[in-house]
């Protein structure tokens, strides 16, 4: 569409969607959409063109009137003055009205109608961006020589108990499908040193919230020779920077579709270990969680409140997790091994990311492996990798969906899922 | 380790793993390994050192003298005189030497030992080799405008049939395992125009062949406007094209390695109708297959041979299946409508792809549902999409270990999975 804005008084042939219709007597306006934008295009005898349909125009490119002007589109000073309109595929009549600025449907709604919603500027942008958001984190760990592999989605076991797990009927065997490729990621610093995957996981979330899907997209990297816990808070703030650099210099207009920002962040995310942030929760609320194993969700909140306050960061880090409250893989601070290297970073009040430094020594995984009451069997390939030497080790997990919803401040993670599954839906209610 | 060449004279501090320990009595070589490669470590007191162990040495770098040079390795022409080793993480004794220059262990060893065979350089290269496909797959599509997706795994139902399709059991009730993101794909043109994505996909092939496994990596893209079925095929060759441009520039040492080279290509892959292929496949074998549905596994081969000596192309796309067994939404041709515009792309002997226009008429659409003896209901989302106006439209899916599989000449198709999943096996065997 947007070349159109350079041709004025040329003939062009476009196709696209009518995207909205508007009849004045005999004159009809049609804007027309492709993934390029909008244009608008003016003729008469069109009384036939569904919204939505699919249709080819022929005809001249006209400056509009100066007071005509749309400056809010690229191809707001010009209009396509229709010759001929063919209709390719035929829109039947929609359900409700999606030419609106703002959908203004309910989330069931939104979701029974997912191929058409989806059709919506509002929509499409969330999905553009969240794109944006997988490549720039693909491309920030390229840049730091990290090789990208696939997890396999397919498990024998789960090492850490299967309430939230879906089982495979796997030929005679049974299967479940992978919550994480924690275990796989781990095992491959042994061979590449530095891995990234793009992953779908699964968690069989037995209720419905606003933060939880049954199948997500996990951004997941884990490396090698790191030095101390603190190089994988380095190496994931390196990476959320390059995200959001990314979203802000290639999603302007999908950032200000919902008058967005990317989060603010200070020269330094700040860290806090869990007790501390605790304790500066009981100061500032009065709450008193300072003997709590993980923080709450309006935990969360008010020490996100805390650190955008004093410390100018939509983001924080929090460490230093009670080591039993957490997998086998975690290491103990060895100066006191009741809490670990374990770092979740939470960013406008909820958590986006886990992650923190593993147990790469063999003998301690065999240790833990026992004191947590699991089976060697079960983790086996893991082990493998271990018995023969790996370097000090850790990683990041970061939610696609969580990052998207809390990018663009959406308020239910299915909006940030194109085809979200949950208890009730696998793309339509599945209780019908 | 590469840096290390050029500091000649300096102390340096390395890490990495002891590839292979070469014992001269009281001397002992190293061979350090990290991701860069292997640099020659020489020093004395050093028995307690096992093959694999993860070790930093401190060390001078030194030149070696001219007949010593190895100009096979970035860092021939130096060695480090070690001055301390310690020992990271050590090595448990290896239950066969990966220091080879092949590997020379039967598949299922191969497998078993998965996390500590990965570790040979020949194994290491076929999956930077890999990454390196699925990055140029998807930075070919970006160039061209198309938007990345993820598709769902976890699908309500399997419009055509189960045979070999994984169940799954979702809180109650039952649901499946995607093979294919194809309708997915296909509605979402009616969004983006033009999508791709990269999947994890699942078959529960009963069998065990060469060249299938139950979990594969696929590379999707579908895209609409187009104005015939052969614009979809030029989409395609221009994407491999790419990869294969992208493979020789970012691999010449995993290739090597292999002895491998890219497929060669003629100035355009040859297009023959399925009919006219067995033809020619019964001219010059004397088997006479012209009644035949599909292609067999030994008419692959004879009509890639053909391709090469007569068209100077590894790669041939082969068009015009009978309409019938193929899945409903493939366009038959108008003029023969009993074929329809399904092509498979073949390379080297074996089927790399299949792709094609599909039907976007919505009646169409519907008439066939029907006629196949498929449930609307089953693809209710598809229908959607469609009957809200989509374009003409087709696209195409690349087997990732496919094409690893043949541009490297490998055997297997298990080779060239990470961890390949088949009815024998979930990383190890599951019938143990």
């Amino acid at each position: 569409m947007v070349e159109a804005v350079g041709k004025v008084g040329d003939k062009v042939r476009l196709e696209g969607w009518a995207d909205t219709i508007r009849d004045h007597g005999k004159i009809t306006f049609i804007d027309l959409r492709d993934r390029s934008g909008v244009i608008q295009c003016v003729g008469t005898g069109l009384e036939h063109v569904s919204p939505e349909s699919v249709i080819e125009i022929q005809g001249v490119v006209a400056k509009r009137p100066e007071k005509l002007v749309n400056p809010k589109i690229k191809t707001g000073s010009v209009e396509i003055q229709i010759e001929s309109l063919k209709v390719i595929s035929p829109a039947a009549e929609l359900p409700f009205d999606i030419g609106t600025e703002d959908l203004n449907l309910d989330l069931p709604t939104l979701l029974d109608y997912r191929a058409l919603t989806l059709r919506h500027k509002k929509q499409q942008a969330i999905f553009k961006l969240q794109a944006v958001i997988i490549d720039a984190f693909r491309t920030s760990l390229m840049k730091k020589d990290f090789v990208e592999f696939q997890a396999p989605s397919i498990i024998s076991s789960i090492p850490e108990g299967g309430a939230e797990v879906f089982k495979v009927k796997y030929f005679d065997h049974d299967a479940y499908l992978s919550q994480s490729p924690q275990l796989y990621k781990s095992l491959l610093v042994g061979i590449f040193e530095r891995v990234f995957s793009v992953d779908q996981i699964f968690r069989a979330e037995p209720s419905v919230t606003t933060r939880h899907v049954a199948e997500a997209t996990s951004l997941d990297a884990e490396f090698g020779f790191i030095d101390s816990w603190k190089d994988v808070l380095e190496m994931e703030e390196y990476v959320v920077r390059f995200i959001f650099s990314e979203v802000e210099k290639r999603c302007a207009e999908e950032l200000a579709l919902f008058g967005a920002t990317v989060p603010k962040l200070s020269e330094k995310i700040p860290v806090l270990k869990l007790r501390e942030a605790q304790e500066i929760i009981f100061q500032r609320s009065g709450r008193d969680v300072r003997a709590e194993k993980d923080l709450a969700p309006e935990d969360e909140r008010e020490i996100c409140k805390w650190s955008l306050e004093e410390k100018g960061s939509d983001l924080i880090f929090i460490s230093h997790f009670p080591t039993k409250k957490k997998p086998f893989y975690v290491y103990p601070d060895p100066e006191d091994p009741a809490y670990g290297y374990s770092v979740d970073l939470l960013g406008r009040g909820v958590e986006w990311s886990s992650g923190g430094q593993r147990i790469n020594d063999y003998k301690t995984i065999l240790e833990h492996l026992k004191e947590w009451g699991l089976k060697e069997a079960d983790v086996e390939l893991y082990l493998q990798s271990f018995k023969f030497g790996v370097p000090p080790l850790g990683g990041f997990a970061l939610g696609a969906e969580r990052m998207t919803m809390h990018i663009l401040g959406l308020s239910n993670i299915r909006e940030a899922s194109l085809f979200p599954r949950d208890m009730e839906r696998i793309d339509l209610r599945i209780s019908r």
